[in-house]
């Protein structure tokens, strides 16, 4: 499994002949036998026969990995899976991306489908999480590897990251701005990562080593659409606040939709902090100060961890952790953004 | 093909016992004979057993669709996406989303992998396209509809939509705003979006129904990076454009990118055209004024050409066309973007 796979594409110039006529002549569909003899040739030179074809035909393995999130739309899966890709692709493996939905049910639901053999694995960030989905995820007929909490006394290889901490310091960095209300605008409290979020701001506050009223809303899931909603609510206080922290970056951007609406100015009036550091965020006016989870990491140590789960299903569980590290941006820091209007 | 299939869950739900009991009843595996007997029945009162197990296992049915997409970065392949979900599920087809890769022979490459079984069919957006792929795709062993040119000489099902005209509406739009240089940011011209906005930039400016100086520059690709390049070189010739058409909301959101870095404002110096009317573009400060290409109207119409297939395989090759809108939002419009600051 550590080898690199050659592609049919490789194949086919190796054969000086046709991806479609290589296709063909490895499935013995409608090729001559000349035209057999040379790709065939042309594959085992490239030992693609007895490892591409000999996984996907013989030993029924699909080269295929699965990553199954619950919204695709958000711009934080995309770069996990850059991550992943960037470590499975030079070993022959094909990441598909699958919908875990909304719920643990659905997300067990997706672990049963992998009963029917049509990847070798699957990395899976669940949203909410029950034992019955534990218990699937444990009993599961290929490798998973799972992005969120930490899976260690589940016997389940995972891969975390400290967003707790991250919300913290997004809090000491409004503070030292200088900012006194300050809005938590959180997603649903029973998911992974709005629970560990709601955590991580309680500490902050509890530690009581700074000065700042605080205040909290809850959107009704992790989009731009529930964070105008949620920060509206925050921003119409009788004591607005001069700073949101956000759970993530699409929160944010509708904590600086609804600021807007309101003819405030980000960051004048408010400070806007999020979380993933998405590319979405980045190219955002203003562009985002926002905490790094670790995207792209987590994707590739999750990728390690199927790896080697892939030379060895028996292998023990391992746990990765994945540091975090804020971006100072102009959503925070009133220089180039409001100057440039 | 056209009932409503039960899911896992329903099983559960009926029988009165857990998902992983559900599961564990199905397969086989670890479960009580009474506990089978429950599971099965209450698979049989719901029609799962005949459909989704038969479907899976006996008469290897994957119940899964492949939608393939070149950059899954891109917010306009997550509506399309929603577009053919909404469409599947209630049929119990799960989505999984693959990649092209850039070019048309890792898409032929993709169209080889289907002979491993793992999807019934098969909805791709080339990105380019040539002989060798069209005769991979009008080969492959599963039913495959095609996001992008008509194929209908080809015998191949396919939705289209007409982004030349969409283009087309874009430029006048500008036009009627009183903008006298306009800048085409177009991505590469050897891709299939590339050649038809490029086709529909050109017969605009032929029209000469309007005054106009016209430049044109070509990203790298279609992404947010890419537009920043290109729109650097737009913005720095010696006559400057006061409006940029491009061809995408990607490319749109790199040439504001490009303006705000030269102290230039949108849309009172430059008035800024997107293509495919994203909620990126939606969200973006500020809104994008974009023609929307029907994303998922496209999605939606490539689903249900799929069902038709998945019900007869033989059925005659479709052609769809979806149409086109331009949505005028505040970078063409001077007036929310700016007064807010």
């Amino acid at each position: 499994m550590t080898s690199t796979r050659a592609t049919l594409i490789q194949v086919a110039e190796r054969a000086g002949v046709s991806l479609a006529s290589t296709s063909r002549a490895l499935h013995g569909t409608g090729a001559s036998k000349a035209m057999v003899e040379r790709v065939r040739a042309a594959a085992a030179e490239l030992g693609y026969s007895a490892d591409a074809i000999g996984r996907s035909l013989r030993l029924k393995k699909t080269s295929q990995i699965a990553f199954a999130v619950a919204d695709i739309g958000n711009p934080v899966y995309v770069e996990i899976m850059r991550g992943i890709h960037e470590v499975l692709a030079p070993h022959g493996y094909r990441v598909v991306v699958m919908s875990t939905g909304d719920t643990a049910a659905s997300t067990a639901e997706l672990m049963h489908s992998l009963h029917g053999g049509f990847v070798d694995g699957m990395i899976v960030i669940p949203l909410r999480t029950d034992d019955e989905l534990i218990e699937q995820i444990g009993r599961a007929p290929v490798p998973v590897v799972v992005i969120g909490r930490a899976m260690s006394d589940r016997g389940i290889s995972s891969v975390s990251t400290d967003s707790a901490a991250g919300i913290g310091s997004a809090v000491q960095h409004v503070v030292s701005l200088g900012r006194r209300r300050i809005g938590f605008l959180n997603g649903p409290l029973d998911t992974t990562p709005g629970s560990s979020r709601q955590r991580g701001f309680d500490e902050a506050v509890s530690a009581k080593d700074f000065a700042a009223e605080t205040d909290v809303e809850v959107a009704a899931d992790f989009t731009v659409a529930a964070g105008i909603e949620a920060a509206r609510k925050l921003l119409d206080r009788p004591r607005r606040p001069d700073a949101i922290v956000a759970a993530n970056d699409l929160l944010a951007i509708g904590a600086i939709r609804a600021a807007r609406e309101r003819g405030l100015s980000v960051p004048r009036d408010v400070a806007v902090t999020g979380m993933d550091d998405t590319e979405l965020g980045q190219v955002f006016l203003p562009r985002l100060t926002s905490v790094s989870l670790g995207s792209a990491e987590r994707g590739r140590a999750a990728a390690r961890l199927m790896l080697g789960l892939a030379d060895d299903a028996e292998a023990p569980a391992r746990q990765i952790s994945v540091g975090t590290e804020l971006f100072v941006r102009e959503s925070t820091l009133d220089q180039n953004a409001e100057d440039a209007e």
